[in-house]
């Protein structure tokens, strides 16, 4: 077992509906020594790759995706929901429903910022049904610019998204996947991967 | 000039409406290195107060209120702004304003991560008319929890919100302050303050 999927099983809290809250560590409150740490692992696992730049959306992918544009080296970007009056200009857009939030939203990236032949390194905290991640995809190929990987913090691996990504030939690096869990007696079963 | 004023006058683009963009650099686009050099001014002015959470707002107060958090080796809190599916139990919430998306919103945090008699450095990268802070500093006080200062990137000096909190008794640290723009020329007049 990972550093991660430890800090899962010691904080993590599994409720009805397959919803589970890490929000003491990850995405309300962060514990920053622990981010660095995934911004660590990220790095040991796409170090091969010519990375320039890390894409994100907002807001819970934020925190994890500046330290690791940090330990790479270059620039982050972060998606944006919709669209604001201080965003002008071209945009790369994507529409993505949300798990979380029960809603559809545009997703929006300004086209300054990723440029063609780009090495880009997506980042989100969850990955369920892939949505969100497919929106990044499909702005990072519209811009012409190269996805060389797709990291992501904890996978829920019984929904369809890693699967099908995985499938399209990207290279997706989950630090924790759950295959399995229950609210009843909070237990969480993570899959196991050569990679730990 | 500090930093962050020479990166604002340099990159920064000023536009109809009083909006400044410095999407290249802060809020949407993230230069990481800046980021970590906002960290230290931070931790440099207010490293005196006994800080034990950094408390932002989501989305682009994230990215820099984690390295602010790392520099005071101290947990960051993020509020988010509308009720999730995934944040249950007891929250403190407050009512904000945005200039940017002209609308309102309810700003949250669990009761879980502030405690009573906590030490709180508030992180943004925007005060205008001070909505968002105004929030923020609320919900900590609700905690029954210190606000020890206020760190803000970029403050419109001539809007009112810096000025009615400083009344009030807060510290607030901006890094810069516009006290005038014009965006016909492109020019961008800062205050001059005594830390730079």
């Amino acid at each position: 077992m990972n550093f991660l999927e430890k800090r899962i099983l010691k904080d993590g809290i599994v409720k009805s509906g397959n919803v589970l809250k890490v929000d003491s560590f990850l995405n309300h409150q962060m514990d920053i020594t622990l981010i660095e740490e995934i911004a660590r692992e990220f790095k040991r696992r796409f170090d091969k790759k010519p990375i320039s730049k890390v894409l994100t959306i907002e807001a819970s992918g934020i925190g994890i995706a500046a330290f690791v544009a940090k330990e790479f080296g270059v620039p982050m970007v972060f998606a944006k929901k919709s669209k604001s009056i201080n965003v002008d200009g071209e945009m790369y857009v994507a529409e993505v429903v949300s798990f979380t939030h029960k809603n559809k939203n545009q997703i929006i990236v300004s086209k300054k910022f990723l440029q063609q032949d780009e090495h880009v390194l997506i980042i989100d905290d969850f990955l369920a049904n892939g949505c969100a991640l497919q929106g990044l995809i499909s702005i990072v190929e519209s811009a012409g610019a190269v996805v060389d990987g797709c990291g992501i913090v904890i996978e829920k691996g019984f929904q369809y998204g890693g699967r099908a990504i995985r499938n399209m030939g990207y290279h997706v690096e989950s630090l924790a996947i759950v295959d399995a869990m229950d609210s009843e007696t909070g237990s969480i079963t993570f899959r196991d991967q050569k990679n730990d």
